[in-house]
């Protein structure tokens, strides 16, 4: 049993607690948190000590593994710390907001060695691993067009905005992530579009709220990203991949099966499932077994910080080309 | 090309009419009904000549074949005056109101060897063919289990029910068609029971409006029909067919393929497609196909008298047993 | 914090006590099963302590409510012993496998006043809480039609079979209460029909491996159940409710939402969830929270011992018209 | 009954020519070609006379209307000398592969006042006409995004693909009107990538097979179409349209609704139908109502000349883009 300190006691860290705390592979150590109501109200339910600072909880003797899920700002020392250690760390997304200093910190992980997971939760939902599956046996042949939808359900709060580091930074990256892993190569130019049909005091931040991005690989792979800060039917998130031998798609889902039949009306279904925590629950249980079978196997990890770094690089080029109107090579970033 | 005579003018004579008149293989040559301006009408519109009536358009020397959609009434007469005069027949359902009439029927055109097709449009459904074409074809496996869901649209005018010779004669009939093809055996027990769900005056005709029927073969294989003259949501035709490999489902149809998404509703669809005129406008086309194809290759009818009279037989057991509330052994009929 | 005791540590009692364990408004105090190994591992695994006799799990001061999940013969005697204790009860079905046992254990219960929930899964599945909402809040208008179809993925052993009590009273017995709750009254009237169409040595138990039913309510609404011990496509339940406003469809669940396109095919899904266990996972979450629910406000529960006997009343008619080929009168049972 | 010259007797000239057939509002006066053999044999089935010149058929004084189904370069004198002689005219696209022929023939047209329908045959489809008839509801809100998928079956072959005009000016024209449509505002910027992933040797043509497009409007809506030569499960036309207060979503169409369960895969469905013909076999017949309805009621056409030219425009600036890799503003065309 892998002994396991999580570290934040937000909205995130709760549910990484849960799950290290029930998975029969794992004992949860430690929470921590400066928030001492926070952490301490979590330990006593879920059983385990609560600490206030998170270096404390890292170094512990007991503390095998280190999962991070505090705020951004904190993440690149304390991945540093534990790798350090010689402990194999899950860590939140992203690695930080800021490129260079992300990327210092990947080629540092890197030169530790350190076995480090990126959690990009969508590498771990259900339908992506079968969508994965049926690519690698090469169920549609030979990839050629890859279609990602992504909408919210509703704007976030202005604040959250404010300090998110733009849309293409903070909601598009998974969509990047998803577009390098589907794709199979490196996109190498990106052109995008943004607008504000949302909200247009956006302008003011400034930020888009409705965005299309459009990237192509060397090999002539191509990828269409759309993104929307709402959608009033739920949280949407759809990826296409189109072969040589077919096309897979990937639906939405929602909270119950019933469909509906009346006069005006018929196969009418519930709004989707409307959010993250909702639509991934079941991907931040895999993620622990995903990262647990990585260890346990020394295979690398499905999602590392590297990962994190080229979806970052993504973001800045669809930033960069919104903001110019022009096409943005990949290579020269 | 196959030259035919239409008997009847009316709602189902025309839609025969107009398809005689645009297949390629056959030419429409006369139109018969006493109706003379419906008649006059018809035969202006499709470039042909009009009879008034039935018997004669038969008999002319350049009519080959004979089309027959008048009433009821008048289907045994002359389905045996075509075959008699040796010309190939299609002659909508049923053969009779009454079974002793229809028996007698069947037997006089098999002894003429007649080539008879009986026009159940749900034979030549498109979707039928291809559950039909999935169990030839050994997908299923051995089959186990029909359930058939049959509901109208809106509840018939009083009149049309009162001659309609009851649910289980006038609307059951074709399911219990279905479930003799689909079942791959005939059964040999049925029991049925009749609610009147949509109209308790219909006790007075009297009638049921809300049936289920429950059959079974002599080796074990069963079925279920589920029936109803009002379906608010528009006309509810699905079949389903398990076996020892697999089950076949035959969904409904609509108008359009556009799915609607809100905030209280998504995956939204239209009513389903209206009744079976609507429904059925390209079996009514596979079954004049069919008709040629069976004359060309000098095949069995896909329908024939013999089926006609044994879905009756069924629906007379089914009558009995919603009567008596027992259960009623089809061959003591 | 509830304090609770899971009685049973085989395959549904692990089920129950790991959800009683991370519910944050219970605290699984103790597991108590004969099997020691069994019940010590469970014990340590979830950090409570571990108990080899039933009773006096039952009796402990530190125990608030007791859930049930042992072999069938202890039910009754142990849903007493808690019951006259003052303590609520969860109790998995059936209460037992004699219908005069059940019954007076049924009816003391209820003398006693006795807060006890049975655990019929289905009754808290997402999906049938829908239905459920959609029928009370009147959006089918007057139920008229219920059809419920129920086929397990593969034939149980035949040790299990042997021991079942028969088809209907082990496997229809879920889709006996779904009829009864979905059409809003009780059946009078029950005719069914049995076949050994995967295993024709079942007639030595003996029983059936297909059954199809049919029932009648006083006021005419009609139910036919389908059921079947093998589908090669996995556990399939599907539940359909017509009435005089609409109709409501409850499809099947996928552990994934991935469609594949092929030359050959095209909206390809993978099977169908497994079995029971899979698919109500999430049942047995929201059953806890019901069984919590409804004794904080003091209400009654969803699903109560004389739901259960009143189940087994229409599987012990159903199982007599099976053997007899005779429509069976519920009232004279 | 309008009387109506069809010109062209090949694959598209036959379809029109059965619908103005048996249209009961038309009537079919003479088919116009100078492939003898073919234009004998339609008239002769259709019973109508047969012409070997298209000027001559345009000219009779028995002919009210014309129907243009000739090869594109007789589309521009033909429309010309229909409309100079006061009578409508509906035209197969395109209007001519030169844009600066095709904008002065337009003009002209329009000049003249003529009755001109273009016939892109995705305007008349139920499915499209159902989206219209949404957003013109205000069932989604205003319109924010719109995703146009466009696959053909297979790759066309050499010769025709030689002679097309290339992907975006042959078959992404459809996708650009449909984006003009649905967007509700004309786009103002084109972006376009494209690959030859089916056939490398297309480079020689030069063509693409696989593109993708994005576009903007003023306002801000966006547009992304992907379209390819090939997809091995048929026919792939899908559109998507998202808004403030919803999202339309229009699926394939198969031959037949009939969904297959096995052990490996369920809800198995048939390839999407096969081609444009198969698909659009209803457009054709609505086309030519929407035709005799905007002539009635003395209402504009619902497709015209002038989307046709801005169709083009579009085309034009994505080949553009495609061949110099950059954004391409479309006012500067």
């Amino acid at each position: 049993m892998l002994r396991i300190a999580v570290l934040g006691a937000g909205r995130i860290g709760k549910i990484h607690a849960a799950n290290v705390a029930t998975n029969p592979r794992t004992k949860l150590v430690v929470v921590a948190d400066p928030w001492k109501d926070g952490v301490d109200a979590l330990a006593k339910q879920l059983g385990c000590e609560a600490a206030y600072d998170y270096a404390s909880a890292v170094d512990r003797d007991d503390v095998d593994a280190v999962f991070i899920g505090t705020p951004t700002e904190f993440h690149i020392e304390l991945m540093l710390r534990a790798v350090k250690l010689g402990k194999p760390v899950i860590c939140e997304k992203p690695i930080d907001m800021d490129y260079e200093r992300a990327k210092a910190a990947v080629e540092e992980l890197e030169r530790l060695n350190g076995r480090v997971m990126l959690a990009f939760n969508r590498r771990f939902d259900p339908d992506y691993l079968r969508l994965r599956r049926a690519i690698d046996d090469g169920e549609i042949g030979v990839v050629r067009q890859v279609i990602i939808t992504s909408r919210d359900p509703a704007l976030a709060a202005r604040a959250y905005l404010e300090s998110s580091g733009g849309i293409f930074r903070d909601m598009t990256i998974h969509d990047f992530d998803m577009a390098r892993s589907l794709l199979g190569e490196e996109p190498v130019e990106v052109f995008a579009v943004g607008s504000r049909l949302v909200d247009p005091t956006l302008e003011s931040i400034p930020d888009y709220d409705s965005v299309m991005v459009l990237m192509r690989t060397a090999s002539g792979r191509q990828c269409h990203i759309n993104c929307c800060r709402e959608a009033v039917y739920g949280f949407d998130q759809r990826l296409e991949i189109s072969g040589s031998k077919g096309m897979l798609l990937n639906e939405n889902h929602r909270s119950n099966n019933v469909r509906r039949y009346g006069a005006e009306a018929t196969d009418v279904a519930d709004p989707l499932l409307n959010f993250f925590l909702e639509r991934h629950a079941d991907s931040y249980k895999i993620e622990l077994d995903s990262f647990l079978d990585a260890l346990e196997t020394n295979s690398p990890m499905l999602a590392t910080p590297r990962d994190g770094l080229l979806a970052l690089r993504l973001a800045n080029c669809a930033t960069e080309s919104a903001e110019t109107g022009k096409v943005v090579r990949v290579g020269n970033y």
